[in-house]
């Protein structure tokens, strides 16, 4: 938007703060108001202050570095470590989980249902009632995978000996790290915690990671932003659809891996696996967006968005100007596209780390990509387009290392700018899953979502304040 | 068009036979002529027996059945084999080539060059000389793939101890088959035949050959419909790009070659060079079509192309109705884009049986699938829609087996009618590689061209005589 807001007599469908509708009414523009209200009061408050935020010099430069920092980022797998050697500050007896902060009784029931499965597959516990007991005792810890450098998909339950996907930024020298997909269906991050899902996870330790880790070895680290720009061009948007990077991967993989000396049974089950679940790359896929946005991460004064993130029940965002903070509103329940038997009625919130990818420019910001993605909730591919022509207007920039066929290969908007988010009222789209809303269903839906316009305001807000210390702009 | 052509006051780009012109100028039409006139006499004639054939009730029936055989085939890719093993009629001293029949004196120069390879592949020969001397000696005989059930790209040549990919129609009974692809570059398909080609060709029969039959008999056969429908929601066309399907065929056959037994070294060299050559599927998407195609051919009166094919030197159609005769006229050169250092003047005429693919509603019919493809010849997004749009008109019906996204999904054109081509002046459109005119040198560009009308307004004179034998037009 970049200070249009006030010239002129805009037409403006105002979703945000209501303050900025009364501003745009005074100033004879036309508005329609949807009925959305931030969670805090202070709305006239944060209508002056995003505009005096508008252009600010400051924040322009800022953005521009973060920005930059981003772009140049190469992140690029290296290998496969168990999370408690290779996550920063990952404890003996921590479990992590998607998302901004949540405590074990605030939980989501597929998230409580993946932390039982985990402290069963831990072997902290013999059977669920034991696990349940253990979880409410207080003896785990529980923290965002976000502040361990870590991203995962759904509940995102991370404990200390899954492997882990390791990805480093060759440009900036950040590291970002995710699990491994363990398919559709009854699986772990949607909640599911049968003994089945448990053998399933055990052998993804015990066999699949080793395969993994000596084919890396063997043929050295493999680039992400190719393959994810290669895959773009095949049909993926690299959240919900997977399956071209899939295919590019195990291509890869598969050369390196029967060099490497892993025997050919192993090798065989390991390559069956990931050949049958075309999600398999989204671990990965999220893990370079990590590492690209942490790159970002840290710039005072920038409003880029370097996190989105959900965790049942709040959708979180962090901004490159403030620090570790995150902010917060209510995660909306999915509007998607239910599987038979199931509806809206029996959805978790929006859940998972998996939003990542939209804060990098693919998921929903590629959607024209992936023409699928929507058909597969009823859309059309002009629809596709059009989301991905929107996410435009709430973008810092573009990104040339990933373009859209589509669109005559016009390069993806990137780089979510909160303030155009709070301004223009167009909210951040996230292709995800829905999870039932109780632990051990697994999932029930897909759909796209949007961000909540709170996050921002509150993000806006925050940087205002951080601008205002250093006497920027008048205190609030 | 189904009759339109003399009726109201049409406007015509005629780029066809010149009597329709001057037939639609006396009705009232306007008319634009396109400066191309057919290669033999009879224009006038010609537009007359045409008119009496548009919307013939035997040939709409016999259309409707030879469509209805090709939609139902199943192709699957079963085994390898030794071409002199499983093509029927091959014989110990014969050498394949793509398109019409033509005689090794007419050869153009690259298929020249890949005879000369195949000689010393087989070892009948030592050198280059000596090749020389044997295929001037008329002790080889050279016969068209088609005729054998066989599909090669570019120059075509195939000798009998070559590998053949064995693709059986489940539902019409009839098998096609295809060479192994070589890769780009210095590839005897192209012409090229020295030393190191020889040594590939010898190892992809000695090496490669193995690990693929291991795997499909250990795997079982792979339906290739699918396989491509689901390449071309990744951005393939399956003629000039088959990265995704290639992808996915390896996504296939890694389990089962693992478990194969084969040796590991063999089965990673195997992958290696499946998994750096994006092209690796052309030739299955090849003998897919051509089983298809095949299905269709023999129905009395029907006017749909069963076959497209360039020897080089002519291009060459085949109707399901006309039996086994080809309609051949000049094949174009085709003005395409160059690589650095070459023009149109280096290139060999149009030449390969990979028209197949477009005969069957792939590659240029299905080009909104593939961008990337007219990206490449500098074209956009827009006009690779627009390609596909336009081979509506000149097509049977659609093919509900291959969608194309960016269409929302709409069913990709297939089935060529002849009387259409030679009614509307809409000419079947062609993705292709171009190689230099000379032996040796190889691929010097890629394009887009189209078949050139002669073929079919022969095919449609050649269906009214059969009409006529049996009482159906008045005789020519």
């Amino acid at each position: 938007m970049s200070g249009g807001l006030l010239k002129g007599a805009p037409a403006v469908l105002n979703l945000g703060v209501g303050a900025f509708a009364e501003a745009i009414g005074a100033a004879g523009g036309s508005v329609v108001d949807i009925d959305w209200r931030p969670p805090a009061g202070g709305a006239r408050e944060a209508g002056t202050e995003l505009a005096a935020l508008v252009n600010h010099p400051r924040i322009e430069a800022a953005n521009r570095e973060a920005f930059g920092r981003f772009l140049a980022a190469e992140p690029r797998v290296t290998g496969i470590g168990s999370a408690i050697d290779v996550l920063p500050g990952m404890g003996a007896r921590t479990v992590l989980h998607a998302g901004a902060p949540v405590a074990w009784e605030a939980m989501c029931g597929p998230m409580r249902g993946a932390v039982l499965g985990a402290i069963l597959f831990e072997g902290w516990a013999d059977d669920l009632d034991g696990a349940l007991s253990l979880a409410e005792s207080g003896a785990i810890a529980f923290d965002p995978c976000h502040h361990h450098r870590a991203v995962g998909p759904m509940s995102g339950i991370t404990s200390p000996s899954m492997p882990m996907w390791i990805v480093e930024n060759a440009d900036g020298g950040n590291a970002a790290f995710s699990g491994l997909n363990e398919g559709l269906g009854k699986v772990l991050r949607f909640g599911a915690n049968r003994p089945e899902v448990i053998e399933r996870l055990r052998w993804m330790r015990d066999g699949l990671a080793g395969v993994l880790a000596r084919a890396l070895g063997e043929g050295g680290p493999i680039e992400l932003k190719p393959l994810i720009a290669q895959a773009l061009h095949m049909g993926d948007e690299a959240h919900n659809r997977n399956a071209a990077a899939t295919s590019l991967l195990i291509k890869r993989l598969v050369p390196p891996a029967l060099r490497s000396g892993a025997d050919p049974e192993s090798v065989a089950r390991a390559f069956a696996f990931m050949a049958g679940n075309d999600h398999f790359f989204i671990n990965l896929s999220m893990a370079a967006c990590k590492a690209m946005l942490d790159a970002a991460r840290g710039v005072p004064f920038s409003s880029m968005v370097t996190a989105m993130a959900r965790n049942g029940v709040e959708f979180g965002i962090r901004t490159s100007g403030t620090g570790d903070r995150w902010f917060t509103a209510p995660a909306p329940v999915v509007d998607g596209l239910y599987f038979s038997g199931f509806g809206k009625e029996d959805a978790a919130r929006d859940i998972g780390d998996s939003a990542i990818t939209e804060t990098a420019g693919l998921g929903g910001f590629a959607m024209a990509a992936a023409p699928a993605i929507v058909r597969f909730v009823g859309g059309s591919a002009s629809e596709a387009i059009a989301a991905s022509r929107e996410m435009r207007r709430i973008t810092i920039g573009e990104n040339p290392a990933f373009t859209l066929p589509i669109l005559d290969f016009a390069a993806a908007p990137a780089g979510i700018d909160a303030r155009k988010v709070a301004d223009g009222g167009v909210l951040p789209i996230v292709n995800t899953g829905i999870a039932h809303r109780e632990a051990g269903v697994g999932q029930i839906g897909a759909g796209i979502t949007a961000a909540p316009m709170g996050c921002f305001v509150q993000a806006v807000r925050a940087l205002y304040r951080e601008l205002a210390a250093a006497g920027e702009v008048p205190a609030a």
